[in-house]
């Protein structure tokens, strides 16, 4: 029941109203990697540069990640650094230095192939379907990926997201995927491209779900400290995924076929992974999170959506 | 158990994306007394001008919708003029020609004084203080305003608020009037000023309610035509407090105190009937809304935010 997770592990630098972090861990296969070891054991592939350290690595200790995949290279690390304002929604890029990442060809060491679940982080679509192509005979497929790919490579991505059961995209890149403004229809026509379910992540504004059995909403956790969003697309999709994957509850997880009950929690676990990511930078505080704070946010969730019929 | 509201009664000329209504049957006392009189009798306190059709009139006919209150006066009808773009969260004002509304004193029927829920709409501070001084012993006193009266007469709108019990605003206009981005403390300031209840109104995405139990989050339901959103926190708020004032379930209303459970329930019912009155220009979608679809989209609510607990 592990995740074969494919994507970025790099060093941030991030400014936001509330202070500064230099050359911190960051990348979406980290804060995924994190995130989902909570509840499986995660195979990471992705590539650093010489200069990635042991102080990095260590976040990794300790946890049920595989490092094996995690390829390191001549020259740096991916390099990110990003700016936030007070509207914590909104972001400016300072630079994006790709580095190893740039060459990066995801080679799934032989032990990883038969992961059943697989996390194709947002690289080049041809690269996810390399992916897919190196596993035996994955269960559940989630994807992400993002505007440059959609407006550069829409026949490549079209490719893969047949391919894909899940994909989780925000809702600027669910419209201008389907070339939709609005959702209900956005979801339907991407629906047709492949994946039975699209989870369209909204930031502060929460989550909505559009799978066969309908649709889904939920909020984000209102929190009165927001310190620092990066990774908290990532973070959702690692504890979305690994909720999934740990086959919880009723049916379970078949091929193209993901109980919905299940999915609900999985999307209100993700949201509760990525409430606890926003609270610091890095990955400071999901490292130091436990279940028991993890169990305690999810029954908040509830208590923060429910209310009884009429 | 009849609610009093106070607001305007206008002429609204609206263009969408997908069409455009020419003086059309508008103001925020328009929707709010539709969407409240499925629930409870509405005595209607506002102003037209001479202009004023018995084809609009006709809207309040059929209902409890006293309109006694409704004054006509010499000169023309409040008109505004709006134009929503795809993103129908943003709309660009063409004009508002307040005419006899610029001179609007609300004068409350004798009859009208012993109402014990009272909506005060978006007028200037001192007249909703003046409207409240007319109403003998109000138990729930719910209220609007806007970034125009928080920049502007900041006093007097505190003034008014320290006598308000629930006050609904979108999230701009908690932002403005607390000072504060971050939404949770917002709301604590917000909540000092007076209003033992925050509503939040945030469109497209939702509501977000914080009072002595906590925060409680509800989806805007996902329609696939929004047509035109026009009136849809007016038409909110008559739903909301319509549901309050019909004394729904457990412990009901008390001054300053609503049970928690019905003020949840009464979000619902709020965005039930805002996710109707979008649906078409005007009051179209409400005047032929009946009480069966309005319990089957509360029941829809409900499928659409339940998960289970873990």
């Amino acid at each position: 029941m592990s995740i074969l997770v494919v994507g970025s592990v790099a060093y941030d630098t991030v400014e936001t109203p509330f202070g500064r972090a230099e050359r911190v861990l960051g990348g979406s296969a980290s804060f995924f990697s994190v995130a989902a070891s909570f509840f499986v054991p995660v195979n990471l592939v992705a590539v650093v540069g010489e200069d990635f350290g042991a102080e990095q690595m260590a976040a990794f200790a300790g946890r049920p990640i595989d490092t094996e995949g995690l390829e390191k290279t001549a020259g740096e690390t991916f390099h990110w650094a990003g700016k936030y304002s007070y509207d914590l929604n909104a972001r400016e890029t300072l630079f994006t230095h790709l580095n190893v990442f740039e060459f990066f060809k995801p080679r799934i060491p032989e032990r990883y192939r038969r992961s059943e679940h697989v996390f194709l982080g947002n690289i080049h679509p041809a690269l996810q379907r390399e992916v897919l192509d190196q596993v035996e005979k994955p269960r559940l497929v989630v994807c992400d990926t993002m505007n440059y790919w959609i407006s550069r490579t829409p026949d490549e991505l079209k490719e893969t997201l047949r391919r894909v059961d899940v994909l989780l995209i925000n809702d600027a890149e669910a419209r201008e995927l389907s070339g939709e403004w609005n959702m209900v229809r956005a979801a339907r026509k991407i629906r047709e491209m492949g994946p039975s379910v699209l989870v369209v992540k909204k930031g502060e504004h929460g989550v909505l779900m559009f799978g066969e059995e309908g649709s889904f909403a939920a909020p984000a956790y209102p929190l009165e400290e927001v310190f620092d969003p990066t990774g908290a697309g990532d973070t959702f999709a690692g504890g979305f995924m690994g909720y999934l994957a740990a086959g919880h509850g009723e049916a379970g997880v078949h091929r193209g076929k993901v109980d919905d009950a299940v999915l609900r929690r999985a999307v209100i676990m993700g949201s509760t992974l990525a409430s606890f990511d926003v609270e610091a930078f890095s990955l400071d505080r999901l490292l130091r999170l436990t279940r028991a704070e993890i169990e305690e946010r999810f029954r908040l969730f509830k208590r923060l959506t429910h209310f009884e019929g009429i």
